[in-house]
Formats: C-alpha cells, structure tokens, sequence
C-alpha cells in the first residue's frame, strides 16, 4: 500500500484532471470513478482499477474493507483525510476514488440490441437511459458526438454502474452507424405524421432505439435513415414525457413482449 | 397594470418568501410558478393566478404577450428588469413568476386510480413521477408527510404543469387513507418474497400505486396493509431502477393493459 499526504501528488493532481476535464479523459483513455456502489460493480464486472484511493479514515469501514480485499496491494493507495475531497466535485468525499481505463469498444455494433443517444445533453437523463437499457437487458449503448460525457463524473454517477453492463460506443457517427445497422432502428419522434403505436409493435426482433435530444428530438438526417417513428400513446394533455421516462417506457416494452 | 422599481417592494418580499419557504407556502396557500409553460398548463387548466409578474423586457416576446392577452389588467404587474431574477431561485429570470393559490383538494380518495408517494425525498423524482402519473392517465396523487413539497420550484419545475392536471393531496397519513380506500393498493418493493410479476397482473381495475423511498422504499406499516407487493422483472444484473422510473414502468403497463 502507497500512502499519500499531499493533494500536489501528481498522481492525485492527475485524477483531479480526469474527473475535471473531458479532453484528459479522451487523451488518457482514463477516468475516475467515485464511491463504493460503482467499485463493486466495476469489479464484479471483472474490471482490474489502475490505482483505488481511499481516505485513511475510511478505510476499516466494513464495505470498504471488503473491496480493499479484492485488490492487489500495490493497487492501493491511502491519503490522509481531506485531501481526496479537494480533488472530487462532490461536497463530501467518497469512501473511494478509482482510476480505470475507459473499457475499449471495438468497431460499431452492426447487429444485436442497441440504444443510440443523439445530443442526449443532460448528464442524469444520459445514466438514467444506461440504467433502464441494463434492467431491460440491452447490452449495447452508442452515443453520438454532443452528448454529454458518458465518462464523466455525473453520467457515472446517474448510471449507477450500468456503464460497467454495457457495451460503450462513444462519439460515433450515427448517420454512418445507422447505415450499417442490419436490425430495425426506431426512433421516438413526436411530428412525424406516420408515427407507429408502441403498443401495437412487435418488438421480438432484435432492434436499435434512438433517442434524441431534450429539445430538438432526432436530428433529420438520422431521422430519414430510420426503420420507423414510434409514438408511446399517453392518456392525458400531457404533451411529453421526458427523454428518459420515453427510454424506460420503450425499453421495457421490448423486454415484456420477450418474456 | 401596475408596476413595481424595487425588489423591496412588500408583493414582491411576499413572493420571495413563497420561492423559499414551505412554511409560507402551507401558511398562506399560495405558490409561484415560474416559466410561461407553467403559466400556460395553469390557465388551460382554469387557473386564475392572483398576479403576474413580467420583467418590463420581456413583456413583448409573442408567447409572453399571448398569455398576458388572457388576463384581466389588474392581475398583471411589470417589473423593471433585474428585480424578478433576485427572488427566483435561477441563474437567469424567467419571463414571468405567478403568484397563485394552490389548488384545494379536499377529502382524501377513496376510489379511482392514485399515485401515492411515500417519502419519496428528491424534487426531480416526485415531478417525474407527476408526469408520468399523468402521462398514463392517472388524475390522483397523494402524497405522504415526508415528501419533497409538492408545491416547492424543484418540483414544479420537474412536474412541467402536471400539477395543475392532478388533484394533489399533500401531507396525508397514509396508513389512515391506506385503510379508506376501496381499491387494489400496489407496493414496489425488492425484498418481499410474495411478488407479484407486473406483467403477469390483471392491472384492468382502478388501483393505487405506491412509491417508496428512494434508499428504503415503503415503510413497513404501510406495507402490511396494501393488496400486494409487485416485482418489475429486470433483464440484466441490474438490481434496481430508480422510483421514478419505477413508476414510469407500472403506470405505462396499466394504462397499456387499458387501452
């Protein structure tokens, strides 16, 4: 176990870096992530942390310990209290911060489950899609170029370790992917005049959601190349609902009619 | 109209209070809604505020102007810009704040299909879950002692006017309506053995759903005495959704079991 007293470390100056800046985490192929929830589920995934940083005094609670457990030694470092909290976002520190290498995603899925993010900007809306496509059971998760960092500190944390569940296609070109794409791709999309009901779908194939974003929807280019729209009928005036709750309504959907 | 120059003005001290405070709300019965889309689902809904307040420059935009068009003169009071935005709670103001009186709402209900939350804490949470109650079609909340207030700016501005398309009783006692009420009561909850499989349920008949939540989920007096708990079936390793989405995934599968 290395030990660290001072928040100039530049290991710790680098983990600052990571969770602050998006073109650090790009550059390094690296980030944090914060807590004991996600370093469980990061490691029960099989991921292997780079180094885990733990406050001293923190270290004997008990589901820390357990974690700790799991690790090799030289993986391990404690800093003394205080000085992880300077470099987290967060108001309180976490029991733990990791520095993981950002899971390598190969080339763009062609077959198979997926959803797609198009400009998804809001970082808890971005976690709360990963969340549903991993209890709907998607395994695969493209994301087009504006949306929010799907490795940064929020999303992650929005996601609850579903990153760790999922297949990560980042900033890709999503006409480019679509057109590869041999499945059904639908889209959610509220003008389109030839909107498909969702509950009137068969949806036991497998298939791509796209998901646009909060304001605009899909983007027309995307929009063109799709299979088709659909429209999650709703009962009342209400004219939306938000991008997650339309995920969460279609993902499990597809799952209910698979069981 | 009338018009108000300084932020110290009373009306203007009035409304402040009401943005910040629960207690001024409960004493006085009033709110604010801020935003023209929540003045806009107010007054389709039939709302009358008690007075409306535009920043002088704003008073012109054509979605602002056609709202003002809807009002009696003596409701609506200009401001000079820059003192609206030193009560709201947001960075920027928005085009217009209205002082109105929250909707009374009677004896609890005994029938028909209600949201029921019980300490479901997180603003963004209890918003999503109006929507989404009245997305499905549900016209009924009813929300326990320890809820983030319903009638509060985070949850207003989460809820985007399903407020004004409910009827919202606040602050019941559960267990006390929980024995009132005539229909099926249905509980999300993980560690009941006696789950039942959502999609396996005839969801036909008027119902009341119930929220727990967000670390414990439902209390366990109110659990003894509902119909029956209900287990959403996850795909992936995933152990749970959020209760908002949650709530999204059963009151979606009710409203799709009725169409």
């Amino acid at each position: 176990m290395k030990q660290i007293t001072s928040a100039r470390n530049e290991q710790l100056k680098h983990a600052a870096k990571l969770l602050a800046h998006g073109k650090t985490r790009r550059e390094h192929g690296q980030t944090v992530i914060e807590g004991v929830h996600l370093l469980q589920v990061y490691l029960q995934a099989g991921g292997e942390p780079l180094q885990v940083y733990v406050p001293e005094n923190k270290r004997h609670l008990s589901e820390v310990a357990a974690l700790l457990a799991q690790l090799p030694e030289n993986r391990i470092t404690l800093a003394s209290a205080g000085v992880l909290s300077k470099i987290s976002g967060l108001a309180e520190a976490e029991e733990v911060l990791a520095l993981i290498e950002i899971p390598a995603s190969g080339a763009l899925p062609q077959q198979g489950d997926c959803v797609v993010l198009d400009r998804v900007q809001d970082p808890g809306n971005v976690g709360t899609i990963m969340r549903s496509a991993a209890a709907a059971g998607v395994k695969q998760l493209v994301l087009g170029k504006d949306c929010a960092d799907v490795w940064s500190p929020k999303v992650l944390r929005a996601g609850m370790g579903a990153h760790f569940l999922l297949n990560v296609f980042d900033r890709a070109d999503l006409a480019q992917w679509c057109a590869g794409y041999a499945g059904n791709v639908w889209a959610t999309a509220l003008s389109e005049t030839n909107e498909r009901n969702l509950y009137g779908m068969d949806l036991t194939l497998p298939a791509a959601w796209v998901f646009g974003n909060e304001g605009s929807g899909v983007n027309a280019e995307l929009l063109a190349r799709v299979t088709g729209c659909v429209k999650i009928p709703m009962a009342g005036q209400t004219e939306s609902l938000n991008v997650a709750m339309a995920a969460t309504v279609c993902l499990f959907e597809q799952m209910r009619q698979r069981l």
